[in-house]
């Protein structure tokens, strides 16, 4: 059990950010939640998985819905409170400690708020070790982990749960009731014991946020920032450019659309694109595929290494993209059935990163 | 307290469909669900709503959806059991009886079912005493009675609970939903207590469906039989004629569109036109109005006087328009502001069906 105050909950967002791989939402929203909440009342404390009873009931907390909606949409202090005894009032039982869902800019954030206000600690796993579109998209679905009864509340004050017959019900359901809300909502989903939380959890990841996140800060002051950064963050280079176009479509559900880059430096003379539904999931130089989802693709600020967000990313900006190897429960056969390139429509198998880079060499 | 057998509903649902004003559901698939139901579990209780104590819990139960859509769907016997868990475990309270919400031929038949196979008694009231497009659209909206908590099952097994602030958010989330699980889903809302009831429900609906069905069921036999179904039925004859065109339109989430006739008879030589949302809302003879929402407009065939719904419209038969008026609470300043000409977008005072016919004359 360790205190999670305001410097490490700077850390934390712009680590998270990084495994958001472009999506997990906007790091500034979520930082302004989570610091308001331990200035208010005190640092959030962080427990380890292995500190959790059998049958506690932990509750991953998440906000839904497309990134660029949340931005403009804030947090009502009633929420946390109304999920909580929602889920309270289902099991009938006491909550143990809130849990992040994915890595992101927000939604790492959401548990520390919630757990700063409730006076409940957060644990230090979550269910993806990066963020996705869709909420069936995680370790616990491949462990036949319901995703229900998920709770759900609106800055209005609707409320809504839901008991479906698979976590993809969970997603179409939830997604519909999301949109009709405004396009941003909080919820409690994949409500569960401490021993199925260790069993399919992405353990560490909160410690692995910060640990990025702080070096990220302190890359800057290097005398080789950018070699620091890749090697700090165990990332690999895929493209240096500038960004030339990002077309979007909103579909209402997703942010849908390409980035298109021309590459700088020893990337001069070629183009890069990355495709991203709310996050990243595929980037090709010069037609060749790089990355390709589970694996984790970011862009990120050519000087300040700041990870920028699919909502975020603008014509003229120097970026560098970079990707990271996901969590390896995603490159078995069930991951790659849940997270792969083709249930994002890309015709191809996945190859890891490594051996995509080697191979392009 | 009376039983319901197998003579009762088909009266009830041939009644209910004329007080539908065209929607509320097929009644031939509404017939199939109360009538199997009967006979596997015996005749269903109705009671009157003096006989309810006043803190007892009442349930109404209704299906929602397009109604073009239920026709293809049935509903599973395991429904009615997971709702009335939903409830009494919301409330942590037995139910003591089940009430339909609207009169129509599917959903005057829900809560016959329900009452036949869970073994408690139904309710001889109702919140519209004809058929509404939305949910909100009911005398206990008037009343200020939530319609959350509402619960809604589907087929499939999904299950939802909405709790929201205003009934018709709860019409917009449910909406949403039922719409995502595939058009057609049964629910539980606006439960309630014996004394709000009995403030704001439409009272002897079932029972005055029973009198319309036997009215329509033995007009035919009559020696005039037009005469005989307007007078028994205290109908108001607005035109007869031939269909000539129906033109539709389904918005994904209610049947939209008109009806056109030539009047024959003694209308030959005019022109009618009937627009729908799901329920009929208005009638014009040659442009000039006769009848809007909230009075019921009802089309029947010409020689059976068999209530036709929005969905069985066709192109060549040969019907009645036929009037009746409403249940008078719709007709103060708070009915007409919840289900008046204006929320059908049409731009004009309401005027009692009585008055529209007298003054044309």
């Amino acid at each position: 059990m360790r205190k999670i105050g305001l410097q490490e909950i700077d850390d934390i967002a712009r680590g998270a950010s990084l495994l958001g791989s472009g999506g997990g939402g906007d790091p500034y929203i979520g930082r302004l939640i989570a610091m308001r909440a331990v200035r208010e009342c005190g640092p959030a404390q962080l427990i380890e998985s292995d500190e959790i009873p059998d049958d506690a009931l932990i509750v991953p907390i998440a906000m839904m819905g497309a990134p660029t909606v949340l931005v403009e949409k804030a947090i009502g202090l009633h929420e946390f409170e109304e999920l909580s005894d929602m889920v309270r009032r289902y099991f009938n039982k006491d909550i143990y400690a809130f849990m992040p869902m994915e890595a992101g800019g927000l939604n790492s954030m959401m548990p520390i708020a919630a757990a700063a206000r409730m006076h409940l600690p957060f644990v230090d796993a979550d269910g993806m070790g990066r963020a996705f579109p869709q909420l069936q998209m995680v370790t616990f679905t491949i462990g036949g982990v319901s995703a229900a009864p998920m709770c759900m509340v609106d800055e209005k004050g609707n409320s809504v749960i839901f008991k479906t017959i698979t976590n993809q019900w969970t997603e179409e359901l939830a997604r519909s009731v999301t949109m009709s809300c405004g396009g941003a909502v909080s919820c409690c989903l994949y409500p569960m014991d401490g021993k199925t939380l260790r069993a399919f959890g992405v353990k560490g990841i909160v410690t692995r946020s910060e640990q990025l996140g702080k070096a990220i800060r302190k890359a800057k002051q290097s005398s080789q920032p950018q070699e620091t950064f890749l090697q700090e963050c165990g990332a690999t280079l895929l493209f240096q450019g500038k960004i030339t176009d990002v077309r979007r479509e909103n579909n209402g559900k997703f942010n849908l659309g390409h980035v298109l880059l021309d590459g700088q430096g020893e990337d001069a003379g070629t183009r890069g694109e990355v495709t991203f539904m709310n996050e990243n999931y595929m980037f090709a130089r010069d037609g060749r595929i790089l990355a390709t989802t589970p694996d984790l693709i970011t862009i990120v600020d050519r000087d300040t290494f700041q990870p920028i967000g699919t909502d975020a990313v603008r014509y003229g900006k120097r970026v560098l993209v970079v990707g990271l190897p996901c969590y390896p429960l995603w490159r078995t056969k069930e991951g790659i059935a849940l997270v792969g390139p083709r249930i994002f429509g890309i015709d191809e198998d996945y190859i890891p990163l490594e051996q995509r880079v080697q191979e392009a060499k």
